[in-house]
């Protein structure tokens, strides 16, 4: 035989490890079997009531209600145990240590004058205003608190990045500034391998992956995982970037998060391909365009993110070709093969914008007028509309000789892109027909022309004289799409990324004090790593109750 | 001073070659400058008004009409080339070689009466009906006719696949039986690599790259763009994954394509998976799950299945693991790490069906109550349903413990996944929690465990005592999600796998003679590679004039 007896608190606040706590006190009281102490979510009501800890009272209550619900022997026993609550939460605030802490993060500041950074994990309604009170202090932020509304990011990120200060978050798990763990990290050795991570336990496996292969992090750059949404535009994963590619500690750069939206994803590829040393990006989700493009290096894993980054620290090259300039003219690829054209397609994508073709592909726009070329455009010569009742361009190249001049003599234009298909079925001599036109069209103001070259050795067009014929010509000549995308792509990009205004590179010095909002166990944490931290005793206004708070809102104005 | 003459004619067929050489011949006549023998598409229409070739006669010709047009030096010299179009295109006919062309499959059949292979190239409203013959007659298909109704593909391959015959194509560019080559084919080594490829140009790339290698290709089994469609149902795919499972000169299999819809991707991933050769997959603009789970390998370029499928032939054992055995139940997986359980969500959709989480991804259907899980279930217990008012999982794993009996209950259950994340921040040891807990459940007859340790030997809860304590209690602990699901899936994946009616071998032995319907270069490719070819006069019914067919129908019925 046992009671159940349970009590609410409406629009209560209170630290999840105080809940946690007070939970197992309670389950330590004599006469108490079973013991829940929990926010009424959903979830946790169904909890509650598969351990049968639910009542009609806690029934009704909402997910900012806190419910305390206890089954005793007796109905004595239930009671007691419920009449304790207040004093064995008092009794867990008092055995914590007697250290100074300020009410607010002004009076905190003022304790540590040189403090860089404030780490904030109240819960997320309360938190933009703690992290805008940082910034005002001139702080960068740590910003573990989550369910922070997507507007409140959108507005502190834009402050944080016009005042030239780094925000980790909202959401951020885990990073790590020059040793110093933030949220959720491990013990890994310090080493020459910067992170930008939109996730916490990405940044855990990734980091502690690339320490089991004997290699280390100089830092990890947490983001939150909204900060690669079209609203935010990447502010954090671009402020993180730039600074490890201005970061002496830092040789090679892993970029992970799960996909960006389409027009943060240009912005950020381009900004990651015009740093000077190697990027590892893993977009989980994402169809990786190639294995790698210019300086970047497409993961499929985070196992594979941490291999090829530590891969990357052998290379005595780290960026081995010469960086192509970006012109601002565009690209025209004029493709014989299909699959030769989606391939290209896929690897430009996430590039260049505006994209156009006649093939369709995420982040390509549809060319209206298959005669005109738009912006970047990679056309399949060989589709229907191009071949009805005429042969394929493998075999008949006039439609393509064409076109080729016609993309020549348009002044936008800063690179065509050819393939050339040898074999069995093909024209009997390509280059033949191509290479006068490549000559006549080859001006010093005029587009680079791009060759791929598809065949062997064996093949009776001849796969070197074919090679011979068109470099001869003024090509560049490659036998794989990749290389020539790579080529290609490069080339194509815009001369100017635009950027965010520029961080000070002690952002990226030892934390050597940090003022915590928040949960007590991310106190402890930085704590352990023996550096000066100071907790703030901080309290939702009007203790977190709703109506309260609303009407204290309206006495102000 | 110039003149333009043009004739139309209606509903013509010709032979793409006879139109290039028509019109090469027509330039080379006294007084001509220029010409122009089309089909009337848009397209053509445009290009002829860019050559100052279209007059309005020839402005009103449709896709179907056969626009012949010259521009002379003068009125007479134009109506007099047109005046030698019959007598032209006679003599390109009369200076064919002299073999004996029969007018029908059939008559061609009675000639080669061991011949296997039919090779169809007619225009594409015209293929269904050739290749259904070649189909009674018990031939393989290799059909390189674009433009054939989607259902007339779905009717033919269903066809094909319930009389054991392999059909390549529709709009198969490419293909190569015992190093024979159909359509646009380069010269390659033979050797132990085979191919299964959706489109031709993809195949010649990856086919000579390999030879470029160094190695060589068995058989290069080509299915056309659109059988990896819902609709079509991958059964050429499937098909050629299946003989070449079978074959002994095949040690390694490349299948590319674009993504295949997700119900075949399924499917045709299973077959994959089920094959005791390792299986490079290339699905271009689909996201690999992994760099490899179980046999298969995924690449992200043409260049990269090429190296791929090198370099495992290099593996003295091929597919060094034992093979775990499907087991029809399902998986459930508990995570702690959200973005754990979202790489092991995108590694588990493109193999497991029904796959349900409260995390989002492709192929993925939400879970609809978030107590209870249904088929294969992933989950991530850190998301905000799972934590209002309670500690993140990676704390408190209350939550997560009552889950796992609730999981280690159900019947259906084959696998339970785990992930215990270490480090800052995070349970001070879980796996004393977890381990007693894994004991109890363990059963000869229940689910078995498997578990992700993120950690490292510096942390302050212990890697390897972690792991020890995990393995003690049952659990195979993996350091890596890929390592977790490689183990997961290949356990989770269904037992049988449908197959489709068994073709036999002699599919892939080499062509001895070829029936070609179409194309006379396709016929001229063949000789050149000594085998006896037949070539089929075919000419469209009712010399492919549309009123007249429909009149020859009607008086049929």
């Amino acid at each position: 035989m046992s009671v159940l007896a349970s009590r609410i608190r409406k629009g209560s606040y209170a630290d999840s490890i105080v809940l946690m706590q007070l939970q197992s006190d309670l389950e330590r009281l004599q006469g108490v079997m079973r013991a829940g102490v929990v926010m009424g979510s959903v979830v946790n009501l169904d909890l509650l009531r598969s351990s049968e800890l639910l009542d009609e009272l806690a029934d009704d209550a909402g997910p900012e209600d806190l419910i305390i619900a206890v089954r005793a022997e007796s109905a004595e026993a239930a009671a007691e145990a419920l009449s304790k609550v207040d004093e064995l939460m008092q009794r867990k605030r008092s055995t914590e240590t007697g250290d100074f802490r300020p009410r607010t993060l002004a009076a905190a500041a003022k304790r540590v004058p040189d403090c860089r950074w404030v780490s904030i994990s109240t819960p997320g309604r309360y938190a933009q205003a703690v992290a805008r009170e940082a910034l005002d202090l001139g702080c960068h932020v740590f910003l573990y608190s989550d369910n922070v509304p997507l507007d409140e990011e959108v507005e502190l990120k834009q402050q944080a990045a016009s005042r030239q200060r780094l925000i980790m978050g909202p959401d951020c798990g885990s990073a790590m500034i020059d040793g110093i763990g933030f949220g959720f990290t491990n013990r890994v050795r310090r080493g020459p391998i910067g992170l930008v991570c939109a996730s916490g336990t990405g940044l855990q496996a990734i980091t502690t992956q690339i320490h089991q292969l004997g290699a280390g992090i100089s830092h990890a750059i947490g983001t939150g995982g909204r900060d690669l949404q079209e609203d935010v535009g990447g502010v954090s994963a671009r402020q993180g970037l730039e600074l490890l590619a201005r970061d002496d500690a830092t040789e090679v750069i892993v970029l992970a998060s799960k996909p960006p939206d389409a027009a943060v994803r240009t912005t950020l590829l381009s900004s990651a391909m015009a740093i000077e040393k190697p990027v590892v990006v893993l977009f989980s989700g994402f169809a990786a365009p190639a294995p790698g493009l210019g300086n970047l290096r497409f993961a499929r894993s985070l196992t594979e993110a941490a291999m090829q980054a530590v891969s990357l620290l052998d290379r005595t090259e780290p960026s081995s070709k010469t960086r192509r300039q970006g012109n601002d003219g565009y690209l025209r690829g004029l493709f014989a093969g299909g699959t030769l054209a989606h391939e290209a397609l896929q690897m430009a994508a996430p590039f260049l914008s505006p994209l156009y073709s006649n093939l369709s592909a995420e982040g390509v726009e549809s060319l209206p007028t298959p005669t005109q070329s738009r912006g970047h455009t990679l056309l399949d010569l060989g589709a229907d509309e191009y071949t009805v009742g005429r042969l394929h361009p493998m075999m008949d190249q006039q439609l393509r000789i064409e076109r080729l001049r016609q993309e020549a003599g348009d002044p936008e234009v800063g690179l065509i892109l050819l393939d050339v298909v040898l074999g069995l079925g093909a024209h009997r001599d390509p280059a033949s027909e191509l290479a006068p036109v490549l000559t006549e069209i080859r001006s010093p103001e005029g587009p680079q022309i791009v060759a791929i070259v598809v065949g062997t050795d064996e093949d009776p067009q001849g796969l070197q004289s074919t090679v011979d014929q068109l470099s001869d010509a003024g090509a560049t000549v490659y036998q794989t799409v990749t290389e020539a995308m790579d080529h290609a792509i490069t080339h194509s990009l815009p001369r100017l990324v635009r950027s965010l205004p520029s961080i000070d590179l002690d952002a990226l010095e030892r934390p050597d004090a940090v003022i915590n909002v928040g949960l007590d166990s991310l106190y402890d944490d930085l704590v352990a790593q023996e550096i000066d931290v100071v907790q703030v005793d901080w309290r939702p206004p009007a203790g977190g109750n709703e109506r309260l708070m609303s009407i204290l809102e309206k006495m102000k104005a």
